[in-house]
């Protein structure tokens, strides 16, 4: 008989907030038993909307609270590492917000203590490879429908960045998305980052250089450029163009509903991640689920973690060095290949 | 805490074993425990693969198993009504698949079983008020974001009909579906059909008229076209365009990803319903059972059911007599309205 | 050596004022060297605009003019058989905007004239004939690429109607297009004509029935429905999905440049017929000019003018009685054949 | 009185047929008198098919020859100059084939000849600016609409390269029309070429560079890049999408016709540039022998054809050493501001 997994949720800003309405709407056979955050009053709130589940300022202690099977990291970056480590010192399976660890060495560190472990216990949130049209391109891909990939030209474009975004997180907190998705998409390692930066646009905030292109070089001689623009102003979008030796392949137009009216054709387009990944999201959280009842981890594991950390390292020293920067990466460990 | 929701799948068939691989791979909280099926051989190799449940020949054995809290009806339309009052009788909600019965008569007798329990139990499959692009159009038409619809343009689309399908089937069993469509996105019942045919493809099987133009007025001076044309040959497709008095708003064109390739672009068209509906079956069933888990019923009910039955009928008559036919209705009773 | 053609222009509202710029501008080895028109300070200024033409309020006037080569006919279409005999009666080629006449018996008159004289000297201003997108369909429907054809589906509409526009103008006006445009790319004559009218738009003039659903059925057996909606409020559209018997073909969505912005993308729909057939219109100009210098009429001629004139004749019928109403139709003279 | 322009025409290769057939079709008002060319039973051919036309394989005999009011060159780039000086040695207006010379010197060269005539003569052939999408996208720039603009992502793929493609050639023959096109659409000059390439694709030539990616730094801060990929194999195609401040506006998707059959919905991707661009170079024509006989000579001019030069050499360099290359650029002469 199944029974329902309990969950610890750690962090309730946004996308906590939202994993713990997902947790209760579209997920059967898991619920959240423990939530934590530094914000007691906002983490008494979000408690208070869930049958039993008890509220802590110590994400330690939500996780150790009885009745928790798994644990749903979506706290900043920087808590992520002290908060995988004592989910893995109780062997249980995580999925933890992207990015893994802000920095490579200490993606090095979770990924000894899960090979101490001996089996994968984390996921991390690269929520992209759950959406239905990346998934459709992926499977083009493998299946040779255009040939051996040569680029990507990728778009990645918020209508407003929030107010603590600075000229890094467009690389380390944005392109980091493309960067998984392109090593998912062409099952190559990235291996150099050059960055191009046309005149700030005047929307950016004060002293953010917005937008940029960046440029990834893969191990197989791919080339992926990444518009990154994040005051873009007119919504939130993702495309990607795949161009192979004989064909070429775009998701992301986003064209569902075409609407008519006052001398325009068109649509709409989203203006959050939350709408047009919605999907992607839900799928996650349910197959993480599914995958943990039937004790296992799949998806992207602590390995992809690290190598987009390592890619965005690289990244931020060729956007303030303004030259091509090789990407300097450890070797894979047997649990992760 | 939340339990698990025993459901008793009526009819193994294509639909029905849909269903099951559904309720196991999607929808959390529920699982089969007794299927029934006259096909005794089918309905003990779909029993096998799913964890403790018990095969049936009869619908009511099925129905009266033990854990069984809630049917879902996916056998063919003329076994409905017997089914439906069986799970009435043990006042368990039901998701029957369309048709609630193949006319109007079954329906009103249905209906009338549905009364008496003074509280709705039954819910029609009409998948399409759970599809995505579907939902935009309604929340767009209900918004009035286009004024006052004054026309629905529809395409109904089959790769090819099964063997058994007839010229009256184009109506009864596909444009039904545009039917209930027309009525939940309008708001509006459907007052009169009239039919015209086209000399019929060559590629219809001898005697079945196929395509067909079937045209629908509306007691708010709505008209509505439908395409049905169930040998077109290259895919399953279902479009709609509104158009109101100050736009329109056109779904179904399904472009998620472009592939260029070999002097072409362009993408795939799904094959089969299944594909271009599966989200849509899946919200279905989770929105059912998560509203079943409240102790209520919800979406599209018998009346709907009945609506689309009497609809078909004036249908079927317009398309034998090439005259436009009023649609006879019943008055709606308070539990429906 | 080449010479340049010398065009009288009868009408200078605003078609034949978009005429008279399109010789000067785009149309090379012609000029018009007489315009004619009722309103005499109109036609002097249009005159004074052009080197060395003459202006006239008598139509006979600017034809018999010094110079005259060829008769392109833009006044009212009650207007039209008077000149177009004058023309005849001179032997000159003409180039003459839809309709040919207002009625089929008018049509069936000029016809005969043109007979007398033994050869064509009428092309009548079909100019969709001409438009790039139509020329595409026209060439795949003749090459046989989706098979035989059973449905046009067909849209057309504009931002806002004149003032003087009728009930009646839907049809003999705007769907008389249509009608061409069907016989040309079926290459089948229109036998019977249906109109269903939604309840009339709110943006519709005071006793206008504003849109219409006009039916039209084929020797060939097809079926065509024209959406006809004259006051839209978003644009001017045309737009024409073929489906054969094993493909459809669509034409019309004019998504030539796509613009994202202020949470949208799309782009503009053209306010009028003169920008969406602009090219259409220069080409039908230029082919007719080219013509008339070997010595030749080619294009749409009389028997097409008439045939609209006899389909728009039913469709008014139709529309009054709300019946089926068949075409009735002289038989075609060998000239025309 | 208008009289015919004479027009003799240098190389009648592809493109020079090309215009030989152009003249006579669709541009009234001019006809070739002389065509020139090395191959002496080519251009022999050639002329038999025009009326009174004189066949040379001499440029200079053909641009003297009697009746000769403007030159056309289309002979191979290394020719462009010598016949450049003998028209305008006698003052002749020319419409000059990209590119105007192959090196910055030469252009230096023929736009001295031309100020010493103190006036224009020479349009370049930059045929993208005659384009109807082009144009809009122009239009639209220029409005402000999507406020300045940051990047251009261009796209520029052929089905397949003739055998005598080089890896330069991507950049001096192909990119050179992006070069001017970004310098036509943004009103500045470029400043600076980098290239990036991926590993050749299999359908390049042996030791062809065979998709490369070219970014472009312009003087007022934006960035340009260029996927240029001349062995697509599936056809023509020129995509731009402008992102400004506040929007983005693509062209080049040509989606004209919609054809759904055999699985998919798509249309056909052109398979050359004169299908793609026919219109383009129908109204660069025809505008071209309008303004003759005006007595002007208006469109790009000699420093267009002199930046491209410039922008092309950076970027053979930038090619060779892998590293990013300013641009070096003359002062622009008070003639061409």
């Amino acid at each position: 008989m199944t029974s329902t997994l309990g969950i610890a949720v750690i962090g309730t800003g946004r996308m906590g907030a939202d994993h713990v309405r997902r947790i209760g709407r579209t997920v059967g056979g898991a619920r959240v038993v423990a939530v934590a955050d530094p914000d007691g009053d906002r983490v008494k709130e979000v408690a208070a909307g869930l049958e039993g589940a008890s509220a802590h300022t110590d994400p330690a202690a939500a996780i150790a609270a009885p009745g928790v099977g798994a644990v749903l990291i979506a706290s900043p970056g920087p808590a992520h590492e002290e908060a995988l480590l004592q989910a893995l010192a109780r062997d249980l399976p995580v999925l933890c917000e992207k990015p893994l660890t802000p920095d490579p060495a200490g993606a090095l560190r979770v990924m000894e203590a899960e090979q101490r472990l001996g089996r994968r216990r984390i996921q991390v949130g690269f929520m992209r490879r759950y959406d239905a049209e990346y998934a459709r391109l992926k499977e083009l891909l493998d299946a040779g429908g255009i040939g051996r990939p040569l680029f990507l030209h990728c778009r990645h474009r918020n209508a407003s960045s929030p107010s603590f975004f600075t000229s890094d997180m467009l690389i380390s907190d944005s392109v980091v998305h493309e960067v998984d998705a392109a090593r998912w998409l062409l099952g190559q390692e990235v291996t150099a980052v050059s960055v191009l930066s046309p005149r700030a646009s005047s929307a950016a905030p004060e002293g953010v250089q917005d937008p940029q292109l960046v440029l990834l070089e893969t191990a197989g001689g791919a080339v992926v450029d990444v518009e990154v623009f994040v005051n873009c102003g007119f919504g939130y979008q993702v495309q990607c163009e795949a161009v192979g030796e004989h064909g070429s392949a775009r998701i992301g137009d986003g064209q569902a509903m075409v609407v008519q009216s006052a001398g325009r054709w068109g649509g709409e387009i989203p203006q959050d991640f939350t709408v047009r990944f919605a999907d992607a999201y839900d799928r996650q959280l349910r197959g993480w689920v599914a995958a943990v009842a039937r004790g296992r981890v799949e998806g992207p594991d602590a390995w992809d973690g690290y190598a987009a950390a390592a890619v965005s390292a690289a990244g931020l020293t060729a956007r303030r060095t303004g030259r091509r920067t090789p990407v300097d990466m450890a070797e894979r460990p047997p649990l992760y290949r």
